[in-house]
This record gives structure tokens, sequence and C-alpha cells, in this order.
């Protein structure tokens, strides 16, 4: 794929320009916010990929969708940002459902490199492939969601963690300083480099191993964890905050975000070598 | 502290001997297993700080914590590395329940920094104090439990991370090895240096933004998440064991351990420069 458009270049939008920049992807900008921005038609025209990253709504998404596919040559794959919204919906009114597809990228996507491809019920098996391939080639990497599932893999276990942290917090097991260290300098340690399921296989002498010996122990976790619905509320609000300097290590908000993107990138650097 | 007793040096208790030798500390070591154990008495003897590592049962750590509190002077503080008993049981049958406490450490102890400092109801809160002080001199990163809740901290937040990631599996949403790439090449590289209260804080302009933001919408996927309270079992290993050559990489049980291990250990010094 040579040429491709950005529709919508907000934080995540303007993360995919600087990906497919690297790359050395030509890139066309459509977003009337920017000076650089060209009309609809002039930016999709002769693109092999269109990267929407518009708000999440899914009427404003189907209103873009059905504009692209007017617009965009009858080839060009339709791809979206969206975290939450299925393809499915999205893609209700374009004449190419099978070529329209989910690439939701981690923040900030020129950083973090995971992307979650997810497939619509009508989406073709050779436009995923064709994604994977295009998306592995700017050097993301890209997993496979094989049905669409609400918060699909990612968030979903990132909310599993949280709701956990939330819980452990409004009970008052520790504070949520050293809640986030129990991450940062304990579990996500070995997460940077062996997922939930190669930490089960490396916590024992095998994997069967690791079942045998401890999935009993597991169980008995699983059931006492919270299930705790309650999203993030005013009283967590309030909790949190006056903890946040120390939450913070007394950073303040973009040195935080600063030195996050500095050290995935050396992370990933480490990871490469 | 100037010198510590290991008691039982299995992989954890070989982990805390290693910790302890980096920082300078003088080791002395009870393990019938090993050509260099010393009888218990003289193991202990003017020590400040007794680290068992024995085994995960209730009785067991009874019995050898009654011999200690006979055995060590009555100043020693005696520490547990247990993952799951609560002090306040363990110590039932010692004269000095105010200087027992649990310092239960991360696989491998001198790897991953993290130690959970629990202590049990008659813990005396300079114990607590004096723990957290020796193991931060010792290089680990103490963070305090303060009430003895099943599976602590660490393992809680991870295991709810598991629980969702069985789930997915288990309902065929992605492979095992895609599943794991999202943490390795996603959230966990964020998780690495910003916990899961900081991710909140810098996903928005501010916890405040983020909660208003986001919070009805991270509070319907908390609704939507599994609460299967069902540990890994036999079809679970059947469908992992199935995939495991990609979960490893195609790496051998020894080199993914060799290699977590280099890697966090460069991990951390790119933390700390």
């Amino acid at each position: 794929m040579k040429a491709v458009a950005v529709v919508g270049a907000g934080t995540i939008g303007s993360g995919w320009i600087r990906v497919f920049e690297r790359a050395g992807v030509e890139v066309r900008v459509h977003d009337p916010a920017r000076s650089d921005s060209l009309p609809m038609a002039e930016a999709v025209a002769d693109t092999d990929w269109v990267q929407e990253s518009g708000p999440e709504e899914l009427a404003v998404k189907q209103d873009i969708f059905a504009e692209l596919d007017r617009l965009a040559s009858p080839l060009t794959i339709l791809a979206s940002s969206t975290s939450a919204l299925p393809m499915t919906e999205i893609a209700r009114r374009v004449t190419r459902p099978e070529r329209c597809i989910v690439a939701h990228p981690t923040n900030p996507p020129d950083v973090v490199p995971l992307v979650e491809v997810v497939p619509g019920e009508r989406t073709a098996p050779e436009t995923t492939r064709a994604a994977i391939t295009f998306l592995g080639e700017l050097g993301q990497i890209p997993i496979v969601i094989r049905r669409e599932i609400h918060g699909f893999v990612l968030n979903r276990l990132q909310m599993a963690l949280l709701r956990e942290a939330l819980h452990l917090h409004r009970a008052g097991i520790a504070s949520a300083a050293d809640i986030d260290r129990a991450v940062t300098d304990g579990i996500a340690l070995r997460w940077a480099f062996l997922g939930p399921f190669a930490v089960e296989h490396t916590n024992a002498a095998s994997l069967r191993d690791d079942f045998e010996k401890f999935g009993g122990v597991i169980g008995e976790l699983f059931a006492s964890l919270s299930s705790d619905p309650r999203g993030p509320g005013a009283d967590d609000l309030k909790r949190l905050e006056a903890e946040l300097d120390e939450i913070s290590g007394g950073r303040t908000h973009s040195e935080l975000v600063a030195r996050r993107d500095r050290l995935v990138r050396e992370l990933r650097a480490l990871k490469a070598r």
C-alpha cells in the first residue's frame, strides 16, 4: 500500500500520520481543524487504505463511511480506529462491507505498536489478511479479534485489572500509589515480555505443571475477585485526587506523558535487540 | 540489619539469598536439602531478620514460626515469604507476634523488586516500618497491604487479568498468543512505567477529566467483564497446549525464563537511569 488517507486527525489520527510517515507511506489528511486538510474527495482519491479516526459515535461514523464509500476507489480498504463500535454496524450503508474493517490502535499509536484488527460480519477474509500484512509492514503489531465483543481484548484486559484495583482502593487495602507500584515494579515487569499465558507457563516447569500445581489456588482467587460493576465515580475521584501527588510521583501531567513515551520507545528498542 | 537467616532455600529462598548477598548483608541458610545448611539454631542466632520461605501450608509454617520464636533473639524480626497465608494465623503460637510480618516477594525476588509487606493483626507498626526501611535498603520495592486479604494485591490484580484472558480464550475471541501480545506489545508497555491509576490520569487531560469523559464507558465495560469463577481446568489446558509453540514464540522453557530475567534487569536499569 503506497498511499493512505487519514480522516480525522485528533490525538489518534495524528499518531497514525506519524506511523505512516515513519514507514515512508504517502499520507493525505482530511480534518477541517487542520491547515493542511484536503477536501475529503481529494484526500481519499487513489489511496489503498483510509484510516478513519473521527468521533466515537455510531451515526457519525456511519455517515463518514457512506461518504468514504462514495469517494474512494472501489478497492480501497476503509479502516476505523474505533475502540468500541462494531464494523458490522459502521458499514451498514456502504456498498463494500467486505473491504471495511476495524483497526483499533493503542494510544499513542506511534509509541505503542499493538493494533486490534476486528472484522465485521461481512468483512472478507482477504481484507483481514491484507490489514495484518500492511500493519506489520508499518511496524505495528496486529492481533485478530475473531468476534465483535464490547471492548475488544486490550481494553477488556485493562479494565479487568482496573476494576480490581478500584475495589482494593475502595476497600482501603492499599494506597493508590502502592497499587500502581504492584504493577509498575511487579507484574508489568514480567508482562512487558511474557503475556498472561506465557507467565503461567514459566511459573512452573511447564503449563501442565502450573495448571496441576496452581489450578485450584487460581480458581479460589478467581472466585474471590471483585465483581463490582460500578465504574469510577465521584467518591473514587475524591479519594484518588487526594493521593494524586503520590500517584504521579511528583511529576506533572506532561512530564508523566513524555516519560512514558520515551521509556516505551527505549523498552521497544530493548526488546528488538 | 547486618545479619539475616533464610529458612527454606527453594526457588524463593534462593532468590532472597541473592538479594541479601547483593546488598552486602551476611546470610545464614537453613535448608536440609542444601550442603551449606546450618542447624536452625545456628542459622538464626544473632540475626536481625529471618526470612522464612518454607512450604505453603499453615500448620508447617506455624511449627516453623514457633521454633524460630524459641531460637532467635527476642528482637529478631520473623518474616514469611507466604503468598497466601495471613500472619495473624502463622504467628498463633509465637511469643512475639508484634515482630512477625509477611514479606511476600515477586518471583524471582532478585529480578523483580516488588515485595508485599502484610502485617498481621498483632504486628507492631514499628515492625512494619522497619520492614519497609530494610527492604528498601536491599533495593527491593516494598508496598503495604493494610488488611489481610486473600491473594494480597499483586496476585489479585494478576488474576483479575488472567480470569478475563481465560474467558476470552474460552469464548474463541482471540488466540492465546494474540491475547498475550495485547499485554506484551500493548498495555504492559505502559504499565511498566505507569500503574492503572496513573494510566487513567494520563489518558485524558487529568484524572478528573478522565473520570468525567470515560467513567460511564468504563462502568459499562466493568459490567460486561467475565465473572466466571472457574480456574484453569483440563479443557483450558488442552486448548492452550495446542497453541503452546505460538505462546512461547518457539522458545524453550529455559530460554523464556532466561530472556525474561535478562530483559527485566535491563528494563529496571532503563527506569533507574
